[in-house]
């Protein structure tokens, strides 16, 4: 990793999954997969862009019941490090834009692991009152929850249901 | 140009320099060059960072006495395209760390120009009161200064004074 991290601004989550990186890899970048992952369950995603350069708008939107989706991310891709590390704001949209509503920048990096593949999210703030909020508003259980759901579904565990003990962030 | 320009939101400076792209290029990313253009004289600029990579902290003081220096740009590159562009942000600061005060993203290019190289400085807003603020406070006279500066440097007039007829942004 060639960032470093300021534990007063920064939230973390690492876990490891037992999957190859390729398939992670696969699970983030491949529209159908990730809508399959990225909101906890039983709420659903749609990817509106995910357009996988910097500069890059990413986009995704959530839907409780199905059917009514509303705005879920608006983001910027910032680097791509193919197989390794995918780098976005919310500071700034598509084409770079400075956006309306900036909060957190996210470093997710996948590095190789004896039992497969160590999956680190390294979510930057500006300040310790933006951390405090994230952290308040749930940011454990949040990016626990769908680092799980993204573990199910490359793992290739079919019952689609969390295993907590797995959850080491 | 990959990127587009949406009126209501971004302001535009142009001007032809005639010098190659190379010397801007140098203008643009030395630093002892760089300092001797990027504020409005008599005012005077200090680098303190200028990482020319994706991540790259880029931040910059200037002095109304020549001791005294104060904050003047504190971003974050975004994009190096050598010699052809330069893409930097105050919606984050280095390590693309959100920043406390978002405010624009600049998108520099250099053309090939039958009379040297067009230079042209996009910004970007994030709403049209971000961008009339910035109108107001005097983008084009600000910028036009800085790039008449940067071509007198690169132009190799050493009178040190603008010839505003040149500025044709």
């Amino acid at each position: 990793m060639t960032h470093s991290v300021n534990s007063d601004l920064d939230l973390m989550l690492s876990r490891v999954i037992k999957a190859p990186r390729e398939l992670i890899w696969r699970a983030w970048t491949d529209r159908a997969n990730f809508e399959q992952w990225w909101v906890p369950a039983p709420a659903k995603c749609r990817v509106v862009d995910m357009e996988l350069r910097p500069g890059g708008s990413f986009v995704t939107q959530i839907s409780e019941n199905g059917a009514d989706f509303m705005p879920h991310l608006s983001a910027c891709f910032l680097d791509i490090d193919d197989g390794k590390r995918i780098v976005f704001t919310n500071a700034l949209v598509g084409g770079w834009r400075p956006a309306e509503h900036p909060f957190m920048t996210a470093i997710i990096t996948l590095q190789d692991h004896p039992m497969g593949t160590e999956y680190l999210a390294h979510v930057m703030h500006r300040n310790q009152a933006d951390r405090s909020m994230h952290e308040e508003l749930g940011f454990y259980d949040g990016w626990g929850t769908v680092a799980e759901q993204l573990a199910t579904l490359v793992e290739g565990r079919d019952d689609g249901r969390p295993t907590s003990s797995e959850v080491t962030g």
